[in-house]
């Protein structure tokens, strides 16, 4: 782990370039709308090492499967982020010569991820193998107000000589993703137009007929004005450019302004695509650069008044979490329900797919408490609108009802393949049914039972109850041959997480239906025709929840992550010498498999999820258990134990275990950033500070916050949205202000006292050294 | 399944051509020699579906491992039988155009594979488009006798004209395994020569340098009168070929003789291939056809003279049991100690590897049984020579000592990705051990244990010692995350076959240590220094012996096959629907997994090695509990519970699992014949026959035999060679009689009653009706 990035409150800052951190950097300084996303690539042409990205959200490809050995049920395709066309590419030609950052000297290299206003820059002086010394000054961001538009300013200035500077803008849709599975291109050209003015490509990919047109154009002006030029332009497969040529005296910097609209199938009519790309581009280059880039910092200025976190006394902390709330920000806006959030964002294509458990367990809370519930609301939808694929998916697998909920997708569909995890890490239906009581409890919106939810808890609890056997031997309902959060055992019987969320969901199913029935009753009855939902069903439902078993030691007094757990020889992971660790890279797969190292939380992830329904005691005992045996090898594994140990007030242990993420990515921790980001478990890192440090619950309709302030901090503040209003939190050393910024009251208790802060009101409460 | 084979008792007859079945027969219609292969692919062009292959006995490529998902301690190769030069391609051509039977009518064909005497023969009238007639007869074999040595007559006779044939017999080396991972051809060419009198071909593989070189002459007739005439040869990359012209007259026969010589780097100095294969093929080219083929004759009598069954009154059985054996002799002769048996033999190339725990568990025991000792034997030294890679890969593994034989390999490295079978299914290692104590008690040849047998027992044992664990909730050592030989499970539990496999090859280590000690003292003080064998690891294996845990059913009186099998759903597999059937086509992956079926014999599997600690009861309660759940979707389940059904005499059960495999191939029972036949379950077979009907045992150096005849059939008689002595035994409906056709006297007892059958002597008993 290589720190090379400059400590900044609101930006993340490199000042020297380094081949060898290329990549990283390509992933940590990555731009994006929600829409679509961008690596920090650079626009002038680099023979080096460089993973060229350029994704746009929902547009997949269904890359054959590749595997050592089919099993039934394996799905045919792996969706893949793709990689489309580069449209951020300018070659710049120095009398003839083309600039290439990996055949110059590089001298005051400066590149900055602006996380305020919403830009990437970067200023540096080449040094040409012929002498010649330029400058460059770059400026671009993809715009969270128009989100088919990106922008590019691109300032160049000959220092020590006059010369002819050709600047050729180009979209380059001769592309690759990095992981095809048999070196395939997926893209095919439809049409293209290479002109001064305006020039587009327009793609579609080989399978699914997903269309993909970029469009753009330029200005060129010399020490700021216009210039006036005849462009020469080419074509070529997949390929289009205009280049542009100007005599440039020393010292006079002449300032390329490309204007990019991309444009999709997934939102515009197949035959529309270029008009529809003009349209936006030409609106977007008649508001000008500058414009744009005002509306983009306005934009943010919104986002960060909903969801920054400030902390005093630690800048490299700032830094981390800021940066983590401006990459969950530009992955994923909630205005499109049929997106989600990839593990990687648009900071790489690694993994593939587009949603995983992480999308319920980790980013629903930061969008319930950042950002106006709709966009929580649409991660629930867009898995209401899969629930179809769901239940062919259980019925694929040989159930004959319910739905199973894939591990990875993009459309609902299964495409992911290790029978471990594909077929039995099935504890993702429980966060997908969790997802819909947090959301209702953080909300109070109860209509989305009836609108939505019911359908899905109802095809999660058919499932659960097929799932589950009677075993004559323990007379008890049992689940055989699952993998649970930890997937560092695979195929084991009873997990107990698996076997809690799953009667939890039956649980919250009745009592979803008990409560539309009582209140909703006309829209109850069309939903239990609709469902066929019989009393039989229900009944065998609370048999299964009135006779679940649950592995326990009852020596311990803890829950059992599975059937055997005890004959495992249990080693304390500080006992294991340093060279065994991590074991993911150390030890053979059945050596990790029968140890008792646990990769993320397991039965803690429960105690977590299902707090309310567990006794301190009962927590301090599994967790004093469970840490000590945790090598948290998955990015999402520390926040929970984090939380966990705020609440038991091991309030050192929270701070260490909040430090394994806070800046994965910034100091590329597990050393594979330069594969992308990983964009959800920042959301993780989030949680640790809101709802580990600053205890955030939402119970009985009342915000809770039970904070303390690590000791390396001063104070920190955030500010959190609840119920309508948006409240700004400061926790400071001797107290705890919370402002109400809206006309709408909201009820809190800070430790053991509930308050009304009235609108635009403000309350303060001393603060509590002891939580517990 | 298709039956389209004719019932004969000697050989394999195929009566008219079916393009869709081609490929099956392809497979069946195989020959082989120990050293090489070659499937029943026709020596003319043939434009149909057909899967050419030519395979050399330890030539073979490491293809670069193709994976989903990497995971630590896969192996990077995956050691696959190479196909190698076409050698039997003839092209035919009448009047310039090229016979190809996809492109012909054909009439009176007839394939026979001649199990009596070793040889592939074809006869057949093809219909050209233009309505020319000709006939073709060929025969071919590769020679039991010369090892490299293959040899082809080809007559063609125009029927309905007189014209131009052109014979063109060729090699070539320009061809690909069906199963290349990354669609790569293996070969390059070294050298090659094309001439009238001798042609040759010289290939390298890509990776490993094997060298493999072709040598071709031959001959032309016709009407029985040898031809002279002019060749016109030709090359191209890796091919050469040589092409005769002849004027033949309407009924005249133009009978080809082509020899070939095919010798390899295993065998030969890099730079004397050429001369070997030339030698090689002059001395079988003096010889002639006739005098080959009478050599190869020769020795196929010889061959069936130690391995014959002859069943009377079951033209199909008598079949099917001579194919299997017949096949198995074609495919290991025991001379070259570095060779063994592949799971699909000369027969097709798919699962890559030669050598299973198949080897240890089902072939060797048909080889003690039907042939000279020395060939167990060197299938014991090969995994002898194994053993610092077996340690090697215990290494990579994680282990600190001991070792771990591949589950599959060619060269003693691992080659098989599946984590859940390359590092789990690690039982492999008790057949290995097993084998040893199998061949000693068979063979008396106490000599093998200090020669080599206790270094390979010693480190298997030092292996189970790391393997297991101590539970201190169980009081006992454990063993957990392991596949047992049902691979329907998979990371379980303490598997009882593993765990009972594991603490016998302990107890048998120290008991070998124990005799060596008493009657090899020199020697046993020299292994124990080479081993550095403590008296503390020794303490250590007895401690694991007394105290290892198995899994039971104290209620039902059955060994359970893992931890927790009781918790699953119990339903015998006949009141499963039949569409249900086999489960591994028709449920995904995980519902198998949770099932209560079972592959193959698991629990008996142990108490079929293990047979002489368990009494009949026992074997009965546990065989009446897990047969039920028994779907046999492997090959090798069925000859298992066959045997243990003819012990526990459940005859109708016996008879039932015996068919299962018997014609396994013949009746493509399991539709995928087209790859090849399932050559080690063959031996299963012949242990169905011999060790179930015949209930051959040794015990006490005492042949014992238990025989009852299946009803289907009148009377059954088999050879068996037992130290030194070739028995002829008969076992017909009223008595058992026992020929010895050797010099050596043998004990042998028949039910309860010892017998010395005397050298050329004969012994006969009432048979009786009831086995237990």
């Amino acid at each position: 782990m290589k720190q090379y990035l400059k400590m900044d409150e609101w930006s993340i800052i490199e000042e020297s370039f380094d081949p060898a951190t290329h990549e990283i950097s390509e992933s940590i300084f990555s731009i994006g709308n929600g829409f679509m996303g961008q690596r920090a690539n650079f626009e002038e042409q680099y023979s080096g090492k460089s993973l060229q990205g350029s994704y746009m959200a929902g547009v997949y490809y269904p890359d054959k499967t590749r595997v050592g050995w089919w099993k039934n049920g394996y799905p045919e395709y792996f969706a893949k982020v793709l990689n489309s066309t580069n449209w951020i590419g300018i070659n710049v030609l120095i009398n003839g010569e083309s600039l290439d950052l990996a055949k110059c000297e590089i001298k005051d290299f400066v590149r900055e991820l602006n996380m305020k206003e919403g830009y990437l820059s970067r200023r540096f002086v080449a040094v040409m193998e012929n002498g010649k010394e330029i400058q460059v000054e770059s400026v671009r961001f993809v715009s969270m107000k128009r989100q088919e538009i990106g922008a590019i300013r691109y300032a160049v200035t000959p220092l020590n000589f006059s010369g002819t500077i050709r600047v050729v803008p180009y979209l380059d849709g001769d592309v690759q993703n990095k992981d095809s599975n048999y070196d395939e291109k997926f893209w095919l050209e439809v049409e293209k137009s290479a002109a001064q003015d305006i020039s587009y490509l327009n793609l579609k990919t080989k399978k699914l007929d997903f269309h993909v047109t970029s469009v753009m154009s330029f200005d060129v002006y010399k020490n700021g004005e216009k210039q006036e030029f005849e462009a020469s332009v080419s074509e070529r497969e997949k390929f289009v450019s205009a280049e542009a040529a100007f005599e440039v005296e020393q010292g006079a910097t002449l300032t390329l302004y490309k204007y990019v609209a991309n444009v999709t199938s997934r939102n515009h009519g197949l035959g529309q695509l270029v008009e529809a790309g003009k349209k936006a581009l030409l609106e977007a280059h008649a508001a000008g650069f500058d414009s744009l880039r005002q509306e983009q910092a306005d934009v943010w200025a919104e986002k960060w008044k909903g969801s920054d976190i400030i902390i005093e006394g630690d800048v490299s902390a700032q830094q981390g979490i800021r940066f983590n709330i401006f990459q969950l920000n530009q992955t994923y806006t909630g205005e499109d329900d049929r997106l989600n959030i990839g593990p990687k964002g648009f900071t790489g294509e690694k993994y593939g797919g587009s949603t995983y458990w992480d999308t319920e367990a980790y980013c629903v809370p930061f969008y319930l408490s950042t950002a106006d519930s709709g966009i929580a609301r649409n991660l629930l939808i867009y898995r209401y609108k899969h629930l179809e694929k769901a239940k062919e998916n259980a019925k694929k697998l040989g159930f004959t009802k319910g739905a199973l909920y894939p591990m990875v997708t993009m459309n609902g569909e299964e495409c992911h393949n290790e029978w471990e995890i594909t077929f039995e890490e099935i504890h993702r239906n429980g966060a997908i049914a969790y997802a819909i009581y947090n959301y209702v409890n953080y909300t109070g919106d109860k209509s989305y039972l009836s609108q939505y939810g019911l359908e899905v808890l109802a095809e999660i609890s058919r499932f659960w109850e097929e799932r589950v056997n009677f075993s004559s031997t323990k007379g008890k309902y049992v689940m055989l041959g699952v993998t649970g959060p930890n997937e560092y055992e695979n195929n084991v019987n009873n997990n107990w997480y698996t076997n809690r969320i799953a009667s939890w969901t039956m649980e919250y199913t009745l009592e979803v239906l008990d409560y539309l029935k009582k209140n909703e009753n006309a829209r109850y009855l069309e939903l239990i025709d609709k469902l066929k939902l019989s009393n039989e069903e229900t009944a065998k439902w609370r048999n299964i929840i009135d006779n679940m078993y649950y592995p326990v030691d009852e020596e311990r007094g803890v829950f059992l992550q599975q059937d055997g757990f005890l004959d495992k020889e249990l080693v304390p992971v500080k006992d294991l010498a340093p060279e065994n660790l991590p074991i993911n890279q150390n030890w053979s797969w059945d050596r990790i498999l029968r140890s008792c190292y646990i990769k993320q939380a397991d039965v803690l992830q429960g105690l977590f999820f299902l707090s309310d329904r567990y006794d301190l005691e009962t927590k301090k005992r599994n967790f004093d258990f469970y840490e000590p045996l945790t090598v948290h090898e998955s990015s999402l594994s520390p926040c929970v134990h984090s939380i966990m140990a705020c609440e038991l007030g091991y309030q050192e242990k929270a701070y260490e275990m909040y430090l394994r993420t806070a800046r994965l990515d910034l100091d590329n921790y597990n050393n594979d950033t330069e594969d992308g980001c990983h964009t959800t478990s920042m959301a993780g890192t989030w949680m640790a500070v809101i709802q580990g440090f600053a205890g955030l619950r939402v119970k009985n309709d009342e915000l809770v916050l039970q904070p303390f302030i690590p000791s390396h901090w001063k104070a920190f503040s955030f500010n959190v949205m609840f119920r309508g209003a948006t409240l700004k939190v400061n926790v400071g050393e001797e107290s705890i202000t919370v402002t109400n910024e809206t006309d709408t009251p909201a009820a809190i208790r800070i430790y053991d006292r509930s308050y009304t802060v009235s609108a635009h009101g403000e309350i303060q409460a001393q603060r509590s050294s002891v939580t517990i």
